[in-house]
Order: structure tokens, then C-alpha cells, then sequence
């Protein structure tokens, strides 16, 4: 089983043309996976732009339109495919959805983003996901020939107990598509990013769209890969782009053993913590 | 009930003196009280250098000559006094050790070292606490007038479930007495705290040994404080010195009321995430 592996992170321009956008992204995961990249990620929001009033309009099924164009992608260029977000439909209720696909083409992991974005820095940004979306109740990882990778889509980078819980099952990636934005971006995305990867010495990868600054949205871009010693291995400004890193799991075992928190953990105390109630 | 309050954190010098250690308290602690400090603390492992071979010569009851002085300590300047941390005989048994008196000083908390701090980084630094300590098995906080405090001794800063299980206990100060070294200090000391910090939107507050560069384990300082917006308020380089900030209630109140993961919280699915077993 292959040590080390090449991810790609698509920094994309997203659009209010889905065909244009799901047009482009064929080129930029062609040109990643000529670079060598074995796992590709799309940003949170690939297919339609961010934001609570195009949701419903942009939304399909899964399996629908966008996810066999992901298919096809991923069959076509042998990688494993990390869809981002799409706006997802299903029994009424809108999702904010995360679908992975091997190279084969097959779909073999979907995520429903679990914490919803309602938050409100008062003069500065105001944003109520929860107005239209509906929360997954899941967590999703799946397995590929290099490690295990477990997902979750940008607010959920605020919740450590995701990463945790993928790190106790044994991942030893977890990516986040997300479109942090210009208020929380600078101050808080590379944090978090740096205390998933650290606290669970783990890698992390990030997926951001490119800035837009005409959009309601301004996101903050900056897709980023951290290694399991909370160091910053590749990063960007918010310009279209791809973000590539060597994923090194020989790295990540000798973290683990110079530094053994994760065998060190005392889930005899810890246990009842997490709780609902309060004891 | 104050809103505001100033804490002190004494960067001391320690030396192999006990009487000497003891003696630099008392005037620190006097000078950090007439600065307007109400909670003051002393640094891990205060009245004995850091080392394994120490601990066992230097080790006291509990309570013991140390725990008065810092009882007096505490009452005749009026201040919630955290007494870093102590190596503790009890039962035949090391335990490095942090003890709390209130202003009356009644010692209100103690804490045993939940995570003992073993670990092996090739070439630069190899420690086991577990060949002389044994770890403590309960979390510890107290109240104060101010706010709900939970403490935490060095390495345990590395296992967030910690600092998550204080928050959901209702703690708005996380205190870590803690002798990082020359090696992680620099890469990871910072950034542990501002996770916790973030993470739980707490205030977090650690206390180091000033640097002896003659000493078998050189430790970093760099005493700090960071805001439950993972700022870092105030902090310090190596030398012997106090280092105050004032913690601000209101403004933990407006962070999280900004961005509120605290009650956004998916208890619902996490439970069991934290048990003994992988699921």
C-alpha cells in the first residue's frame, strides 16, 4: 500500500452558470491528476453559489446531474473525487451535501454537513443556514488504497469532536470543503485547520471557492493542507487555483510515536463527557 | 458579581532551593495582588526543578509545609491562589499535583495530572513522567466570584477533551500550570492554547517555570493568556517575570453569542464517540 500520495485541492471561480462550473472542473481535475494527484477535492458549493437564497434553486438529487458528471470525472481521470458541496433535495428538505467517488467512478461516500452556519457578528456577517437547510445526522468516511479519510463541510471545523471521531476511527485525513469568509477567514481558518491536525495528528485538507468579490458571498479562499504536527504544508491566497501536497503517512506514524496522545488518551475518564446532559 | 477581573501568572525561577522557591513566591505574589491580580498561579512544579529524578526528594503531603505557605500565601494577600504544581506522595505514590486556595485560604481544588507526560522525539528530547508518577483520575475546578475555573497540568493542554469536558461543566477559564521545553515549545505550545481557547471559547491561562539554561530539562516560558476568540491577550519571553491580563466575562458572552458552537453542539450524535471502544 502506497506511503505516500498526491492530493489536489481545486480552488475554483464558482459561478451562477452550473454548466459553466461543472464545465471547468473537468479541466482543473484533467490538470490535477496529470500532476499526479491520486485524491482531488472540490470546494464547498461547486455547482452553485454560496448562499441561502440559491440553495433551492440550485439543488438536485443525489444521484442526479452533478453527481454523474462527478462520476464520470473521477472514471475518467482513475482519482478519487471529493465532490465539495452541491445543494442536495431529498424528501422535501435541502441538505448541504458532500459526494465521493473512486476511480472507478463509483459513488462510495456521502456526507450531510451536520452543524448548520448560523452565525452573526453584528456590522460584520449574518448568516442563517439553518433558514433552508436541513442538518445530516451522519458522519461519512471511506477508504482508499493510501489511508482512511473522513469529511466535513466548513462550519463543521468548529465542532473538534468530528475530527476526534474520525480520528478514532481510524482516519488519518479529514477534509473539509468550506467557504470560510472574509471576517472569520483571516482569524480563524488556519487555526482550526492547525488544531484538528495537531490535537489528532492528523492530516487536514481544506477546499475553499475563489474569491468573487462581485458575489453576496465573499470567501475567504485560502485552501490548505496541515500536517499531523500542526504545521501548514501548502496554502494560497483566494485566487482560482490548485493547492497540491505529498500526504506522508510514514510522517504521520513517526508523530504518533514521538508524541503517543493517541494511545495516551484516558477514555476511562473522558467517558460521559460528551454526553447530552451535563455530567 | 465582577465581570472583569485581573489574573496574575508568576513566570518564577525556580531553583533546586526549596526555602528559596517558597520564600520568591510570597514576594510575587504580594507584587501581582497590589497589580490588582485576583486570581494569581505559580507554574508547574514551583518548589522543585522539573525532572524525574527530582521528584521524589522534593515530594510532600498534601496537605503539607508547601500547601501552607501557599495557604498563607493566598489569605494575607486576599487572592484565589492555583498552586501550579507539586510533586505529591500519597499512598506510596507520586502524583504531580496543582492545589487552590480561596482568599480565606481554604484549599478549594486539587488536581492530579491526568496525562503524564511521556515522549520520545529522537535527538532533542525523550521524558518519562510514568517512570516516577502516577496519573491522577479527576478533573478538578472551583468556583470563584468571577467565573467557574478548571485546571489542567502541562501535557494534559495536548488532550482537548479536557478543556471540552471543563466547558461543558460551565468553566469559562481553563488554567494550565506547564513546563513546555525548548523542543515542542516553540511548534506547539501557542497553538494548544489558542485550540482550547477557540475551541470551547474559553479563556485559557498557562504558567511556566522561567528558563534556567543550567537546569537537565530547559523549559520554554512564555507564560500566557488567550481569549475565547483565540487571541492571544498577553504574553512573555523565557525570563522570570509576572504576567497579567484581565478576563473579560462580557466579551466571552458576545463570542459566543457571535458564532454559537457552544449551543450548536450535536450531543446527539457524538455520544459514544469518546468511549473505550472504536465506536
Amino acid at each position: 500500500m502506497a506511503r505516500v500520495f498526491r492530493v489536489g485541492l481545486i480552488q475554483l471561480m464558482v459561478s451562477t452558470n452550473k454548466n459553466d462550473n461543472l464545465h471547468r472542473i473537468h479541466k482543473f481535475v484533467r490538470e490535477a491528476a496529470q500532476q499526479g494527484a491520486k485524491l482531488i477535492s472540490l470546494p464547498e458549493c461547486f455547482n452553485s453559489p454560496y448562499g441561502t437564497k440559491f440553495f433551492k434553486a440550485y439543488s438536485e438529487t443525489v444521484p442526479g446531474t452533478t453527481t454523474q458528471v462527478l462520476s464520470d470525472i473521477a472514471k475518467e481521470n482513475k482519482v478519487y473525487l471529493v465532490g465539495g458541496s452541491i445543494p442536495e433535495v431529498a424528501d422535501g428538505k435541502l441538505f448541504n451535501t458532500c459526494t465521493v467517488f473512486d476511480p472507478e467512478g463509483s459513488m462510495i461516500a456521502k456526507y450531510r454537513k451536520m452543524h448548520l452556519f448560523d452565525i452573526d457578528v453584528p456590522g460584520k456577517i449574518t448568516f442563517r443556514e439553518s433558514d433552508v437547510l436541513s442538518p445530516g445526522n451522519e458522519f461519512a468516511t471511506f477508504d482508499t488504497p493510501y489511508c482512511k479519510v473522513g469529511l466535513g463541510i466548513c462550519y463543521d471545523v468548529r465542532f473538534p469532536e468530528l475530527a476526534q471521531a474520525y480520528c478514532k476511527r481510524g482516519c488519518q485525513l479529514v477534509i473539509y470543503p468550506g467557504a470560510f469568509n472574509t471576517t472569520t477567514g483571516p482569524v480563524h481558518w488556519e487555526l482550526l485547520q492547525r488544531s484538528r491536525a495537531l490535537d489528532n495528528q492528523i492530516y487536514v485538507a481544506t477546499c475553499s471557492p475563489a474569491r468573487d468579490k462581485t458575489a453576496d458571498y465573499i470567501t475567504w479562499g485560502h485552501s490548505t493542507v496541515v500536517d499531523p504536527w500542526g504545521r501548514v504544508m501548502s496554502t494560497c491566497d483566494e485566487k482560482e487555483q490548485i493547492v497540491y501536497a505529498d500526504i506522508d503517512l510514514n510522517y504521520l506514524d513517526e508523530v504518533r510515536s514521538q508524541i503517543p496522545v493517541t494511545a495516551q488518551k484516558r477514555y476511562d475518564i473522558y467517558d460521559g463527557v460528551f454526553k447530552s446532559s451535563n455530567n
